[in-house]
């Protein structure tokens, strides 16, 4: 008999060029997104206002992009990274579609590339991620480079095929979604004062307030996600690991960073793109995450004249008083170049932010 | 460059007469109505059965009436709270129209007056908040005041005009809501056994049951209703302050109470005001909140025969046992009577109650 | 005055032959069910992609058959069991038609027998609980027995009618959801690789992976489920009693267990019914969940050619590494043979599963 439950692929499982459907699509509902809200705190009102979406040209209010990329996310960890060891990075997250309650949701992998690592006992594979609503239109697509254990570590592979990858979503890239318009705009419903000529490349913000996340809410939040990684709820197992506890997801970070960040960037309209992204150091329960901005770009979106696209570093933190006690990005360890330990996210990203 | 990240208002900002429009309206949903029984055990089931609601003239289920107030007073709290030091009271707090899910409510306050306390380093600000609905229709307006911060605490302001509140909201002044009807109903849905005819002035209920509130929760809530009291939700700051923890957010308390008032009043059919409130001491995690109520009037209601208005004096209390070991509502401290160190809510309100 | 509150019913309380009409009818709405998924990480297609659901004749995504249980029992723990010493056991427990969201549950309940126990303090009490729908369709049955306390512990009452139960449900009862098809049935939605051919008496299918539940999880999962057992909320109570915590809902433990089988029984759609049920030891905030299915026994479903019934005895443990550390099923404790302290629930019930 066949084994029936899912031993996760393994570095020799993942062919160049193979295509991984994913389990189990996903109705994405009002009680997700109320639950989102909960979770994180956010507050962009495209999310959570009907009324403000439709003056917006929506037909109601939208799933928040990163809620999105979890679920799409979320998906794929049984086939791509059950095995990993390492979740490495991200580049040419592309957000196509609004998503609204009520869309199914589906994911499929391409398998891009894979290069066995010198110790042999582990590699990375690359994968582009593309998720789909019920009418088959891509709503996202992303990809991703894990470093994923050998099933036998005496046998070389010899694979040693890395892609080349986006290094950004240039801005000429960018658009707006379909049907949207500021015809009716109106600022009230952020609350936000700034707009796209108020923001200046260089310019940093600091988001202001902390958020402690607690055990019950990162693993209520990843199993809502239907991210299946074990490290994010096996409390027994996790005190024979290296940690000794469980580890946070890290894209729920991602949405932590991001709800904080509606202090400073209110008027933002939801996330065009991720050139790319690093998950600097682990986050556990307890901990208190802050983030600040840096505007890296601002650009033009073609063919709209009512907004334009700001380019964002937005970089999270954990147990500090930046302004009493800031801490730099980066310190040398070991000779080398590293995050600070208390930096767990650096994340780079456009925005679409209206203008005045 | 204008500071993007919003600092809160401080005393010197409210202007009496000033228009304080709220940011982010909000759509509730039936996410918001599962989560708010999830976090409170809410058993009324005008909130937790079409049906019911239904046979009572109600196009659906309704939203708790708390749940309205806490998306309403969310809101507020950016504009009129986030320099407060004290939550002081609330007021003539009027519940005018029922909200159901996909409605969505917005929040504007009106600044009633403002009076500098005689140390010079804060100051009283009044307001009246009104909640409406996607109709423009009232649903909620309340009376609250809070003592705010000065940005300079050596320049007086000379600030002195408190305005003059409603004392309670008389029973003259209550109405049902329009196209409630009582010709289909039933007493089984609640499953209580008292009706109007069976309170009586003066009698106390005590609700047996307590419930203990964790940390997760009350943050999961508090970032539900959209509040942004950064007390409730930094425990790395928390550290440094005089409880060395978070706070829990006093409308979460009003909540619990109530969803334990269900054993004793469970024919209640909605709030229609509270004519005041206490928060009398702080609630933290792991607290758990019993509840009793008091009767302090009961009354008709203009134009309606078939139900009555119950006045309650609503009391919680933490962490007693108060059939072994009961605490008196108030005790002498240095001189001067205040709230036993147990009792964290005093709330005096009118509910709808039907007749036999 | 009689007293407003409910005491619950004592064994002298129970008539055989009595009706029981349980309080607080529910909308199952969307928001619940993405709870459930929140709290459970369930990922059974059925109820979390509508496209699925619609493919297989249902007219959406359904409640998880577990939820529509855990609503229906919620509601007679009121009646039942708030003054139980114990949970004793499940029989006949029978699924009869699907629930979608927004439909409204309700739930009744027949005495069928009571038996006093030989110390005379408590009993044996047996009900029959059937939960309907808006329509008045019968969605779920189960006989229940629970022991309950006496009010009047001197005097004998006499009660010696224990009922004869369904010893199981037996296949030829089973049947599939009216309407269901398996004309346009894909197996890329569940990822699951084996069938009902597959799946062999006798065969052990270890789930793999665990589950920590903390203390606002399976409180915010009780509460959902409107079950207002006292020792699974009352924190400061708690530390009086034996255990010196709360307990969790057992219930929820089935629901934690059934979401981890999905690993291994990924294809199963949807529970028929149980034949009968034992929580056999306590389970409190902080235990890891694991569990393993046997193959009771395979069946073919009257008139159904597309599918069968795969009869399972879900075990779930707490806290023991079954592959480096497994424990038995059974221990000898005292003479007597009883389950190993770490097993906390044995559950023998029937899935349908679809042939290859």
């Amino acid at each position: 008999m066949a084994p029936k439950t899912n031993p996760g692929n393994y570095f020799e499982d993942f062919e160049a060029g193979a295509t991984l459907v994913h389990a189990v699509p996903r109705t994405i509902t009002e009680g997700d997104c109320a639950l989102y809200i909960a979770l994180t705190g956010d507050r962009y009102p495209l999310h959570c206002s009907a009324e403000y979406a439709r003056s917006l040209g929506y037909r109601r209010e939208t799933v928040n992009d990163l809620l999105v990329f979890h679920m799409v996310f979320g998906k794929t960890v049984n086939d791509v990274s059950l095995n990993a060891v390492a979740n490495l990075g991200y580049a040419g997250v592309r957000f196509l579609a609004p998503v609204y309650p009520g869309d199914t949701v589906r994911s499929v992998s391409e398998v891009v590339g894979k290069k066995e690592n010198a110790s042999g006992e582990n590699g990375v594979v690359w994968v582009k991620t593309t998720g789909t609503n019920q009418n088959r239109e891509k709503v996202l697509e992303y990809y991703r480079w894990v470093m994923v254990n050998k099933r036998d570590k005496t046998k070389p592979t010899g694979a040693n095929d890395k892609p080349s990858l986006p290094k950004e979503v240039a801005a000429t890239e960018l658009s707006i979604p379909r049907g949207m318009t500021f015809d009716n705009y109106e600022a009230w419903p952020s609350g936000g004062r700034a707009f796209f000529e108020d923001y200046q490349k260089g310019e940093r913000i600091d988001h202001v307030d902390g958020m402690t996340i607690e055990e019950s809410e990162h693993a209520l939040a990843t199993r809502l996600y239907q991210n299946t990684a074990k490290v994010h709820f096996d409390g027994f197992q996790a005190q024979s690991t290296r940690f000794k506890k469980r580890l946070m997801y890290g894209g729920h970070v991602i949405s932590v960073a991001r709800a904080l960040s509606f202090n400073g960037l209110e008027n933002a309209l939801g996330i065009l793109a991720w050139n790319g992204g690093t998950h600097c150091n682990p986050t556990f329960a307890n901990d208190t995450v802050y983030a600040y901005s840096e505007v890296l770009d601002t650009a033009a979106i073609p063919g709209c004249t009512d907004a334009g696209a700001l380019r964002l570093r937005m970089v999270a933190l954990k147990n500090v008083d930046m302004a009493k006690d800031p801490v730099p990005l980066k310190v040398e360890k070991e000779g080398k170049e590293s995050y600070h330990p208390s930096v767990v996210l650096d994340l780079d990203y456009w925005v679409l932010m209206p203008k005045r």
